[in-house]
């Protein structure tokens, strides 16, 4: 990952600096906030005596992840080859990589399986079955995930297919070992109110189940069930069948999952620290040094129903400010504006006024920047600097 | 920037990589269609007669930058400090910070302004000017240009607006130094055909001429009369009175400037090389490893006559393949499939098939990546890696 390895260009003054002082744009991590976040999984996950394998893509820090993970070694899920790298430096032994395998990429999974390092992949055609067979080595064969689609939205076999399901797994063997199902409710992010959310995670989980059973029944083991999705995570009522949950963005929550009904506004660990630099008032209109290289294009929330544009607009102390929006980004610019609808807002907010934008999907905004600026639990300043990857 | 300055990762067998094995998904950039685009409008502006301060913003590369200026040591323009800083390392010593300053950032300013650096700050309130004037040295004043807005896009003083443009004149005087006047025509993202786009060129000029004409009347010099957008600059029909133009963009264009008109898909140098990964065929879909973090989330062409999706689809040389776009863009996702609203397409791209996916926005879609990887004029593998840098 990108200088994550050793470089720390900050000095002790940098870290004394206060969010009043610091250069602007830049990313605000609220650890307390995290923490909190994370144990409100971990205990909901441990009450419901299944274990957690939590993504690495949305945080892409060892610091961060290292608090998220439930053992020094793992379990882990990644979205890259090179976030699986990163764990591995960190001495993550086990390890999904959760997305599709292409065959040319199997001899860097190769590379990086050696030493006794357990990094699966994910399949869901003979195709790729059968590359993946050819590319083990039968003394030490590639483990294998096979990808459920269990609510249209993306990859994945049907669960009732028992064909292809079969299909794969007999492609798979004996070269490679089938150690399992996994799938991800990406449709849950549309899921409104309990009922709704409670029955994606249902969904969810009977995909995976069901194709459990039916590799079971024609004699393959299926040792690792998988489900995974942050909304899911936090509104399963049943997790029989099921051995593990996987789920990233819950770290530091978003506006999309606060739309969801997931979290609040209050329980946002990220933010984006911005400088007013301007106006142009006949339009209401506040100009800050945040643009799309800040916060992301992301616009999850427009087909929520609050519309929190490209991000909701917090005093610097961290308290939304009631129906201010970003309502355009340019490259280095952010509009500030009342969200289209609400009564015209007198706002003032001098030049150099700072602010903080609560973002869309925290997965998002975070990619745009290198660094974390860490505001320690009861601090009102930046008390540590994480390094942050991002590549392939 | 990122590792900018010094490491080079790549062995000399990275780069006889093909487009069929380096790993994906990586940015790619077409040498030879980027100097033809440079090429281009270096001839347009040279035959005008008008100076050229290309844009940084977009490439954020030196290697690509130092092909696009006219001098070695400038004239450029930057969207942040850091790019101003980057700059100066390699030697240029003409640079205008085109977004509206804030006073905090102006310690920064006169740091870098050290050693007989022109760094000029833009702004338009006479809040800034008092700021900048306080921070200036009178025997070594702080260069200023006053933001015009010559069509509602974003930031800038009316040009009709005499009382706030001499008021700001004079909170500058006599300790800062006006240095002229600046605008972008950002709404000529939304001109449609030869006639309008036009139109918004000469409105882009008719706003920095006014204003020019505004201060000069009351004394105050004013030598640079600066307008700038990659469609006005290649569509602008006179340049009376102006001193410079700025694009940035133009360098790789993409679909937006080829929904504008002001290039064709064959002038687009920029791509993100991608790998099939899996199909749901009863859709239509082909799934594919390039999702929002290497194509960005950017929508720019939603508006626009076709709508090219999160990109529309190449074959590995780079020929489009008709009606197939990226439709959907997870993280690490991306759906490809026809169209909205064209004919089904029966299209067959196996699992390992390479694809080249044009961007809608250069600037977004170049900020996802750390790299260039070069395809040399007449090659058809990867010649050259240039660093790429951000951050503020």
């Amino acid at each position: 990952m990108n200088g994550l390895s050793s470089i720390n260009i900050y000095s002790p003054a940098d870290l004394s600096q206060s969010l009043q002082t610091m250069d602007t744009p830049c990313l605000l991590v609220d650890e307390a906030r995290m923490n909190t976040n994370i144990l409100r999984l971990h205990d909901r996950l441990q009450k419901a005596g299944v274990a957690f394998r939590p993504h690495f893509k949305t945080a892409k820090s060892w610091d961060v992840f290292s608090r998220m993970m439930t053992g020094p070694h793992g379990p882990a899920t990644v979205s890259t080859l090179r976030e699986a790298e990163e764990l591995i430096r960190h001495g993550v032994t086990d390890i999904i990589y959760a997305v599709g395998i292409s065959p040319d990429k199997l001899p860097r999974v190769q590379r990086l399986r050696k030493g006794g390092i357990t990094l699966a992949v994910l399949l869901d055609s003979v195709e790729q079955a059968v590359a993946v067979a050819s590319a083990s080595d039968p003394f030490d064969p590639i483990p294998v995930l096979i990808e459920l689609d269990c609510d249209g939205h993306r990859s994945g076999v049907k669960p009732q297919d028992a064909t292809l399901l079969l299909s794969i797994a007999k492609a798979l063997t004996p070269k490679a070992r089938l150690m399992g199902v996994l799938t991800h409710a990406g449709e849950s992010y549309e899921a409104r109110g309990q009922a709704a959310l409670e029955a994606a995670a249902e969904q969810e989980r009977m995909a995976v189940v069901t194709a459990a059973e039916t590799l079971r029944a024609a004699g393959h083991p299926c040792p690792v069930v998988s489900v995974g999705s942050t909304p899911t995570a936090f509104t399963a009522q049943s997790y029989e069948g099921v051995t593990e949950v996987r789920a990233g963005v819950f770290v530091f929550f978003d506006l999309v999952q606060a739309g969801i009904g997931i979290c609040t506004t209050d329980d946002i660990a990220l933010s984006v620290l911005s400088t007013v630099i301007g106006h142009q008032r006949e339009k209401g209109w506040t100009i800050i040094d945040a643009g799309w290289t800040a916060l992301s294009s992301d616009r999850g929330t427009a087909g929520q129903t609050v519309d929190q544009g490209y991000g909701l607009v917090c005093d610097v102390a961290g308290h939304p400010m009631a129906d201010l929006v970003v309502t355009i980004v340019n490259q280095e610019h952010g509009i500030v504006a009342a969200r289209p609808g609400s009564p015209r807002l007198d706002c003032d907010l001098p030049i150099g006024t700072r602010l903080r934008i609560l973002p869309n999907h925290a997965c998002a905004t975070a990619t745009q920047h290198d660094r974390y600026h860490v505001i320690g639990a009861g601090k009102n300043t930046v008390t540590e600097i994480w390094e942050r990857g991002r590549g392939w």
